[in-house]
């Protein structure tokens, strides 16, 4: 396939800088003189744009071009229709209620990325309610998640960060169907891995991958989870240590593989470019990554100046034997293995890592259900490249594995799976979302718009879509997630931060059409989300002794009471239970390290206490049969009624009992 | 009143060590022999309790009154039946929906506390979304709270400390009405009240109380805040240094009254008991505070000990006129004016506090949107104790302002109110809701059942429950939340940590009934709510630099660049718009403290932008038109490309720039 092949609809060639400029300053223009759109929501209302006189749908378009536009100049088409599907909106009488009545459950959970919240988020779908959060890289009270002491070292050991930014979740997998164990989730802005323990909806491992900056992409292996991958998106010298810094040619990002059990890092693999999002095929051989800036530049202009930018295609078990085989460097001490195109394990008919070429800065990349083809969306091309994963394998020129290249509108960046053969594409510029035949578009000429069958407006500007299952190999086709970045009036206003919007698409009568059914006013920011059905989890609702014998102590009431272990240092054991603690006070003296352990020795579902000491900054979240321990020093002398942080009983309010730290004198 | 007019029912005088004793022992059988609920959702299921053999709703009710057994010895009929109203149940067809469609706005604001996460919530009502998340006392990294140097010096100011329990959201208001200028919370961890802005939705104020442990209850003083006021609920002694620790005859509470506009404590009443909840009448003269523990006790036996508390009435003039008068002792520098029984201020017929007695033990306070009476809801007693407000100032034995005392059912914790002389009351125990007749219930003999009209299933064990604008002058009668402290199996399983439920109930039809809408799941853990009118409210959507004129410097693109400022300091200033950066790199030595200060220069709605710097633990979220500061040290030399975290534009990936930290050599 040759350039001009990916780079249809280009109006005309000016220089990115000229672009650049002549866009900023309409962009100027508008900021200074748009208004704000009215309070009442509703489509098309005009605004006051002076001459341009935009209604709202193509100001948001404008905005979200902004930029865009210099990496348009060599590209796409900018100023075009997207396809020629008909846009529907509301009005269909097939939807099943969305609405789960009270005391029913939902039917599938969804865990949500929070980006810079740093959580995930537990929703119920279809009825959209959020059952849970799950603090992950940001320390939490009402979970104690940072503040118990084994919390803290989970921190401490994972970088010692107060924050991350959490994109791309992911569910274990075994034989290629979720297995309800694992959730998997990258930070991207400190460049680590964690997971979250699906029996205990709790944290359970973070790691700080090395020779990385910014893990974006991350994704399990289907079909058995043998590794998780994380994609390093920034380029940095590598080692980062001081070296090179003014010398960008020297940058690199990496390509991660940790091992999900041990959550250690295996080996890396180094690549030209920036790598984003990445997937796997079904079948445990290719990991396939988008990537732009394949130019090496470090500002903007450079990043988006040629046409055309390389998906990286992972030979998995291919790299896996040059790492048996000792072909590669130790880097703080993992091997890396030289991916870039020069490496001689590139050369030949047999490399570790194809570069297939498609127009620049592409976004994602989502392999379909049957594990048939990866798709592209083009972000700054119009397009969805396809590529035909069986072809990476027997293609000579990379290029031949793209078999299809639909037109589905602008600013396309995500596309998910139906049960029946249609794909789901995200278009950010055009705030909609367009539905796909797949199998027709591989029919198709490139750059055609027939394979699209309709659109349905979003509000506004999506990233991330997800149906349900849709990352699997089991589809269902009845629900579809659309996150939109803005909200803009959607709701009521709530100060100058504003939620996202969750939008939830029924999808499931191809007759009837997609249809909007609700808006979800999210906190900031979630990016990616994954459904599953309801019973391929089993949480527990007690903890179990038996997960951690010998890691933690249990107090009983028995064992309540309070040791001197040193000139300086106390342990307090407590039980606690409805309306009580196991010690009714304990007396320590100024100065002392107090090192507290608490059990929750009930075994009721849902019966939690909390300990919290005031002024000390203390506090431990006890679910059933639970224990965590807190440690501090006692610096203060007086009466600290440490007391219950859970409603428990109706004597909650008098669970409490004294902490009283005496003068040292 | 004689006491046994408040202790009706009492089935036997057993000691409290005798019941506390056998009830202790039957909890202990019931949680060795309970099995888990089975998932399925459905009331009338029968556990497995051996020989019990309870239902679920029976065994959430014996669960909930364990403890409080104790104290019933004295008084209230644990036991009994509640009230002889009408149980209702779903299946109303009158009920408005609920759900607000695609593009709408819900009706109402809710600000829900939510304990010791924090933070205050912004929902949508009736729709019940989540629209907004207000960080309080909690550093919170998506709105970037506690991580700029504004906020963290905002967090550092009000203490220090890393959480917070907030309990009671109170809006500011002007001739009685709400003004939508700023609300009010305390955080019962630590002792302290915090302000959040209404109009950018953004705590603004930390006050770290002196002289207090656990501030609980927390309320404006009506018609026009001109105070604020919080009750400390744990006796500790005053000043709390270290003397008098085991000596809690000297442990005292106090009452405190803020300046709403400095957040500064004006003056402090210290008291006898445990003060609880509180609220104010209409007229600016008094305010009513639970209380508990008159006994003054250490243990739950003592708390418990006897049959009656007293609500404390405070009246805010005469005790002004303390201050003026000098008629206090100055403690960590703040006025506190003596209001125990004993003080010489409270001998004669003026007192400053009027003691009250009610059954022991009452939780809350809450007074009737006319002014007219204040509710003391019994908790322990299964009644609540009508207080008529004029009579405080009348009645010669403080007894006699008691003017009714309905028996609405077991566990009695909050009162809430329509526009048609109905008040609906919490049951904690029965896990139901009460709807009852005011002015039947004054007329009624005391212990009465006849006023109530209704009752209704909750699931379970309710807290607060507050309707449309009920703790106003003007409630609206339509919709009522109740904040049910356990869910248990009303949601998909989440581990053990399960979110409370907070219920929807439509009361706006009398004959039809209470009507159960919506059941929603939340993040542990609301304990109150108030709710107002949207257009009450008016949130500014974009930062207005005039409120904050010579505070906040403003980095335009021009102003863009950096500074050394010492041998070992930079300062860099960077504007912040879509795609760009107003730097494109900036360069600075190992171990440089650096101050970097960033300005969204964008005027547009929901345009908002993050300033992430990788390893560093830095973000900054920038609205539009704000400016936010970080200052920290640059002691790892690097490449460090800082980005930005809100998805802003179809080159959101590309926008970032590069920190250089070069080695120090």
């Amino acid at each position: 396939m040759s350039d001009s092949d990916n780079c249809a609809d280009v109006d005309e060639m000016k220089s990115p800088d000229e672009i650049f400029e002549e866009y900023e300053a309409k962009l100027n223009d508008a900021l200074a003189e748009v208004e704000e759109p009215p309070e009442k929501p509703g489509d098309g209302i005009r605004l006051g744009l002076g001459d341009l006189s935009l209604d709202r749908r193509d100001f948001m378009k404008a905005g979200a071009a902004v930029g865009a536009t210099t990496a348009l100049a060599g590209c796409s088409g900018f100023g075009g229709s997207g396809g020629q599907g008909t846009t529907s909106s509301g009005g269909h009488g097939s939807v099943p209620d969305h609405k789960v009545a009270p005391g029913e459950h939902d039917e599938y959970y969804g865990f949500w990325s929070a980006g810079h919240s740093g959580e995930v988020r537990v929703v119920g779908v279809p009825s959209m309610r959020e059952l849970m959060r799950i603090p992950v890289f940001n320390p939490e009270s009402a979970r104690g998640h940072g503040f118990d002491d084994q919390s803290k070292r989970l921190l401490e050991e994972g970088g010692g960060y107060t924050w991350g930014d959490s994109h791309h979740p992911n569910l274990s997998e075994t034989d290629g169907e979720y297995d309800g164990e694992y959730l998997f989730i990258n930070d991207k802005a400190n460049g680590r891995i964690a997971r979250v323990n699906l029996k205990y909806f709790e944290t359970d491992a973070i790691t700080d991958v090395p020779n990385v900056q910014a893990i974006h992409g991350c994704c399990i292996q289907s079909p058995d989870t043998d590794y998780v991958f994380g994609n390093s998106e920034f380029r940095t010298p590598i080692p980062n240590d001081g070296r090179d810094v003014k010398n960008p040619d020297e940058y690199e990002s990496v390509f991660t593989a940790m091992d999900p059990e041990s959550m250690e890092v295996q080996w890396q693999v180094r690549v030209d470019g920036n790598l984003d999002i990445l997937d796997t095929d079904k079948d445990g051989r290719w990991a396939i990554s988008s990537a732009y800036n394949d130019e090496e530049g470090v500002e903007v202009e450079e990043m988006t100046h040629d046409d055309r930018d390389y998906v990286k295609a992972f030979d998995v078990p291919k790299i896996q034997k040059a790492v048996d085989n000792g072909n590669y460097e130790e880097v703080n001490g993992i091997p890396v293995v030289d991916g870039t195109q020069d490496s001689k394990l590139n050369q030949g008919s047999d490399p570790i890592v194809r570069y297939i070429p498609t127009p620049k800065s592409p976004h994602c990349v989502e392999v379909t259900p049957d594990g048939k083809y990866a798709m592209v969306a083009g972000k700054l091309s119009p397009t969805v490249s396809i590529i035909d994963i069986e072809k990476l394998d027997t293609a000579d020129d990379p290029a031949d594995t793209i078999v299809g290249q639909p037109k589905v509108g602008l600013g396309p960046l995500h596309t998910t799976y139906d049960d029946r053969g249609h794909a789901y594409t995200s278009l950010f510029i055009d705030s909609q979302v367009a539905k796909w035949d797949i199998e027709k578009a591989v029919e198709a000429e490139k750059g055609s718009t027939d394979p699209v069958i309709e659109k349905i407006d979003v509000h506004y500007n999506p990233g991330h879509i997800q149906a349900t299952q849709a990352m699997s190999a089991d589809p269902q086709g009845d629900w579809l997630v659309v996150l939109n970045k803005l909200s803009k009036d959607r709701f009521l206003p709530v100060g100058p931060v504003h939620p996202d919007n969750d939008q939830l698409i029924y999808i499931g009568d191809d007759a009837a059409g997609m249809e909007l059914v609700a808006d979800e006013p999210v906190y900031p920011e979630p990016h990616d989300a994954i459904m599953v059905e309801a019973d391929k989890l089993d949480p527990a609702t007690v903890w179990d002794e038996s997960d951690y014998e010998g890691e933690k102590p249990y107090i009983s009431e028995d064992e309540s009471g309070i040791e001197r272990t040193g000139e300086k240092s106390v342990e307090v054991n407590v039980s606690v239970k409805r309306s009580e603690y196991g010690l009714r006070d304990f007396t320590v003296k100024e100065g002392d390290e107090v090192k507290l352990t608490a059990t929750n020795i009930e075994g009721s579902r849902d019966i939690l206490h909390g300990l919290a000491v005031p002024q000390y900054d203390v506090h431990l979240a006890l679910a059933p049969k639970d224990t965590r321990q807190a440690t501090f020093t006692a610096d203060d002398p007086g009466v600290y009624w440490f007391y219950c942080t859970y409603f428990c009983s109706a004597l909650h309010l008098e669970m409490r009992s004294r902490m009283i730290v005496e003068p040292r004198g």
